[in-house]
């Protein structure tokens, strides 16, 4: 290459990477700020080495393009960042106030003492002076910062974490975001500079912990060779205090160790995972534990060998005991038996509650069924009342358009943690079920299986990182509303201009329902694609498939009228609730409409609340998803002036095919539950533009992983 | 096959035969008919080999299940069916009435005479009374009979004819309604029912001629060979008053003959013509003449020998002149020159006014480009004043998105007929200029491109029928409103009642205002996909094409403005037109809005009449449309109860893919001619579903050959 044309592509590369909009920088664009929002601080006093010091140092150099001395000394505006034992903190005597907030909790305050305002970000921990910070950044990111501060923040779960449902291979089971960001080939020689980013990231969220391998494990993560790959991402994630964790496959001593079983009641298996364990430990001296999936979707466990969940889980909890570890055991059961699948998890289960060993913590999908568009809570909440109960959400959009929509999960999420399940009278929210109000066990955690691969923007959608950040702070504080979390992320995401913030705020809180609307509202479920789940197929029918498989299962058209019958009429699923909620969903009357398919096998002419018949209820549900998501286009289109033109173009397209996909959805269902219904739709309503034969023969190119 | 399988496969048979609702019979559907609508009728008088005779009995039957007696008495009640030579009619001294009519014309009468009421239907021909009885018919079939009827009906033209521009493999130019109807491979031999009922259903609504062949002609139809197929399609067409005409290549002196070329001037060319014409005539004694497309579009003519087009029109004409025959020579001219293609017939032809022979008509297309959605009537109307010219009229929907779309024709030929050309001052219609109110010459007649193939419904879609019967009517009476065609055609095609017929007449007549909002509006042409006109291309280049036959030839789009600037700035083919016409028409400030951009180059901040710039005015129109083809789906689909499942179901089905296509018209302009203006599309309107580049890629595996 000649000279100049070196220094042109260098001139070009480095206009491109200022102004590269590609999203990989999250949330966390302290460029965007303007400087005249930083706080009057002048000089930092804390530990250099600290991560939280550097955290705040790179976010001031790059909103203000200067650098933020070091000082051991209190003047006037500096900004104090130290934990208890810090000299200059302890001095602020807030020894009380720190005992409130617990080992990752923290203070910001700003004081005034002799003519000088000092600002403090105290912790008892790193941990918590790095979330004191992030915090703080978020309040000048947001233009929330005021001359006064006093926060005290604890989270409602000591353990929040992401489950990947990466696999070894590089690819993601239910991954929209590209490959698998964990480089298992290149590792332990290369280290990606991802992992710090992605540390970074979640740290910013205040998440602690990640399961870097799917729950469907190999037992081959234990391996020496990949347990000193493990032991390099989690060297990069620990100066961001998220800990490691992995899934295993239950049937390793057997597979991996050439035992004769694995058979938890068995001594050289117990020793050969006491043995694994203390390998881990030696290489991840802060690992935190195994998650399993076991006797589910053809894993193996203990049932395999006639001992129960509890028995494999404990077995697996001794072994890591010594080390401060912990087993994740998945409720996630179900067996093609004539069994209401929704009741299986309650059934396996509810005989096993208090038999779990006090670092055993059970993880519940936020439903009964598998991640739906909407469910009812999973009964398991509030009944199990002897064993730590830890919630699993899903991240990534497996039945929700996978990167291609735009839905905003916290609505959803909200919606999960304020249930109420009644297990200790009115008010006693799933959430109060697992957080500790209610139950108190020695574990509380959550989990949301990760929406994270190799793509730029981290995610695949530009909006789907509002999941990923809305996760993590109802993972710390699920008493945050959707409200809140969605203009925060907004304003640190793209712009700070209130005509962009208002509308788009709505569209985010409005998209969760409007994706119901057209997929399947009413309480409908499970009428997606077989196996890849991108798209309508209620009439999916594959010969020898398991029926729990098939949308008929779940839907149940015929003449009548649809839906599953969970009533005492029916599966009696309803019985799994505490009243009075159980004689809720019993009733049709009573029944949440958004639920009522769920519960009811529903004729076509029932009365809704609103006097329409439930067919025309339907359709006119299905209609106003696709309106909604015409309304979006508009809402996204008059932005654009406000925001970068790279991700509105991508939003742009996104939100094309969603609209798209959303006529596909009511075209589809509309046309097929008709030949049920036998009824005309409402002529007021735009009409199908689709061949319900031809919908029929869409068969979509798209593999269960990426 | 054993006896009762037989009986059954009989039985089955025959209940399809009844109900088959394929559309197959057309608007002549005497089943339909209420017997009580019949007029109180209990014999007929005439001669009973007479069509007209014939058809009425067939109908009566059909209505009432009885048939009707013929006596050669005159009763109460009798139906007299005869021409002026019949000795009943002479007694009724209607002579001086049937002067009035013509020759094709008829009376249909109501006479009360010495206590008797009798019926008359009399003409001077036989021609005449069949369409006086399908006259009285359709007054049955559409509820219109009076007690008292005093009907003089004559054509406004003398020949009314199709045009088919089918070819001799079976394919049809431009077809899309399957395979052509004129089996040629079958003929002399077989001879195909259809052809009578073609015949039947042509003469219902008064066409009298019919060119068998696509005007891309092959001397191959005037080899003996095939001259004797054509003969056997003139026997059967002949009861019903059908003449046959011919395309002919105008090489095939030379190509067929053997000479040396096909120079009008040559002698041995003139008497190969001449001995070709007394061959055809020994043939079919009735024929009626040649359609000729000459040097156009690469076709061989008389300029290739530096003759006229009056040169070569006129040796045929003198060879088809002893037997009575005719020349239709067609203005579609245009050369890959600087000059406007709008402008190029004019320029040809306009000097070789007063030059043709008597039984030569010019046969001119309504618009001066192709049958485009929507264009200017050709100046030649008008400007031509001592040759007859023939309006020709494109019934298949080649720029109207072929048989997929509902586009009723008869208001855009309504528009046509009635656009004042100023040749004669104010309301000189092109209709005056061509039916012999202002110009006389001894021929007048209309051509119109049939939209006929072998489908079931004959036409592709069942409304596509109603432009073959709108055509028809039009050629008869060019005074009929789109309006009355729209609902005698409902009436008869499928049912009287009224909760059907007034929605539907609506959407007929909105039709086609709405397939130019959703393809082309405010005077925009020719941006349609290369080669088979499906769908847009406004970007297509096909490199090496000549320009004339690409969208931006057209369109010329670019960041100032849109459209073709035909004034005197321009290309001047504004001059071509009578004033104040040419004066509206150059000045933006006057020239109507809906040829916008067809005589202007227009800048995309153009303020409109309505206030709205250029730019969203486009895209308003768009989007009009493409709500409007949702209202027709509206419109069509509250109208199940009223009709036959199997035809509702067709056209649904139909008006399905015209939705999506509107709205892929409306996304491939608006985001092309976006690049250009720089502007957002109005954010009130539904956004673009589409990518631009991916419908850049749509290509469609359409022949321009059916």
């Amino acid at each position: 290459m000649n000279k100049s044309l070196g220094v042109l592509l260098l001139f070009y590369l480095s206009v491109f990477c200022l102004h590269a909009e590609d999203g990989s920088r999250l949330w966390l664009r302290f460029q965007a700020v303007n400087a005249e929002n930083l706080p009057g601080i002048t000089s930092i006093n804390g530990n250099p080495a600290s991560m939280a010091v550097q955290e705040f140092q790179t976010a001031w150099t790059e909103i203000s393009g200067k650098s933020l001395p070091v000082t051991s000394k209190l003047t006037d505006k500096t900004l104090v960042i130290g934990t208890a034992k810090n000299k200059n903190v302890r001095s602020f005597g807030l020894n009380a106030e720190l005992d409130k907030v617990g080992r990752e909790g923290y203070l910001i305050k700003t004081i005034q003492r002799r003519n000088q305002t000092v600002t403090l970000v105290v912790s008892e921990s790193e941990n918590g002076l790095l979330y004191g910070i992030f915090h703080l950044l978020r309040l000048v990111q947001t233009g929330q910062l005021t001359e006064q501060v006093d926060i005290a923040e604890k989270p409602l779960y000591d353990i929040r974490m992401l489950n990947h449902w990466d696999n070894l291979n590089g690819t993601v089971e239910r991954g929209y975001a590209g490959y698998s960001i964990w480089k298992w080939d290149e590792l332990p020689n290369h280290i990606s500079p991802q992992y710090r980013e992605y540390g970074r990231a979640n740290a910013s969220v205040g998440i602690n912990g990640t399961v870097l391998n799917n729950v469907n494990a190999t037992p081959q993560i234990l391996t020496t060779e990949y347990l000193e790959k493990v032991k390099m991402i989690a060297d990069e994630l620990r100066p961001y205090h998220i800990k490691v964790y992995l899934s295993i496959n239950f049937s390793s001593p057997a597979e991996l160790g050439g035992l004769e079983n694995s058979d938890p009641f068995n001594d050289d298996v117990q020793k050969w995972w006491r043995g694994k364990v203390n390998e881990i430990y030696r290489l991840i001296p802060d690992f935190g534990g195994f998650l399993v999936k076991a006797n589910s979707e053809g894993l193996p466990g203990p049932q395999d060998y006639g001992r129960t969940h509890a028995d494999g889980a404990n077995m697996l909890a001794d072994a890591l005991n010594p080390h401060g570890g912990i087993v994740m055991w998945r409720a996630f059961v179900y067996h093609p038996t004539n069994e209401d699948r929704a009741k299986q998890a309650c059934q396996e289960f509810m005989p096993l509650d208090g038999k779990f060993r006090d670092n055993v913590i059970v993880q519940v999908k936020n439903g009964p069924i598998d991640f739906q568009p909407r469910e009812p809570f999973s009964p398991l909440f509030g009944a199990m009342k002897h064993t730590a109960l830890m919630p699993e959400l899903q991240i990534t959009q497996e039945y929700l358009g996978f990167s291609n929509h735009l839905v905003f999960l916290a609505t959803q999420w909200k919606e999960f943690f304020e249930s109420d399940t009644y297990c200790n009278g009115k008010n006693s929210t799933v959430a109060k079920t697992t957080d500790g109000t209610i139950f108190s066990h020695s574990l509380s955690a959550i989990a949301g299986v990760a929406n994270i691969g190799q793509d730029a923007n981290w995610c695949g959608h530009h909006f789907a990182q509002a999941n990923w950040y809305a996760f993590g702070r109802l993972a710390w504080n699920h008493e945050l509303t959707a409200d809140e979390i969605a203009e925060e992320w907004l304003r640190m995401t793209f712009t700070q201009q209130n005509d962009f913030i208002v509308p788009m705020t709505q569209m985010m809180l409005d998209s969760w329902k409007t994706a119901v609307n057209y997929m399947m509202p009413l309480g409908l479920h499970h009428i997606f694609a077989w196996d890849h789940h991108y798209g309508p197929e209620p009439w999916c029918d594959i010969p020898g498939a398991r029926p729990d498989w098939l949308p008929k299962y779940y839907h149940n058209a015929d003449e009548k009228g649809i839906g599953f019958d969970r009533t005492t009429n029916g599966s009696d699923a309803v019985l799994q609730y505490h009243p009075p909620l159980k004689d809720h969903f019993n009733d049709i009357g009573t029944c949440p409409e958004n639920l009522l398919l769920w519960f009811h096998h529903v004729p076509w002419n029932h009365t809704m609340k609103n006097g329409r018949t439930l067919w025309n209820e339907l359709c006119y549900r299905y209609d106003t998803g696709v309106q909604q998501v015409r309304e979006f286009q508009k809402t996204w289109d008059k932005a654009e002036s406000y925001i970068d033109g790279e991700r509105f173009r991508h939003v742009q397209s996104r939100l094309k095919i969603q609209s798209r996909d959303a006529v596909w959805w009511k075209d589809a269902c509309l046309l097929y539950f008709q030949t049920y219904s036998g009824k005309p739709i409402p002529y007021d309503i735009e009409r199908p533009v689709h061949e319900l034969n031809d919908l029929k023969k869409i068969k979509l190119d798209l593999r269960h992983h990426n």
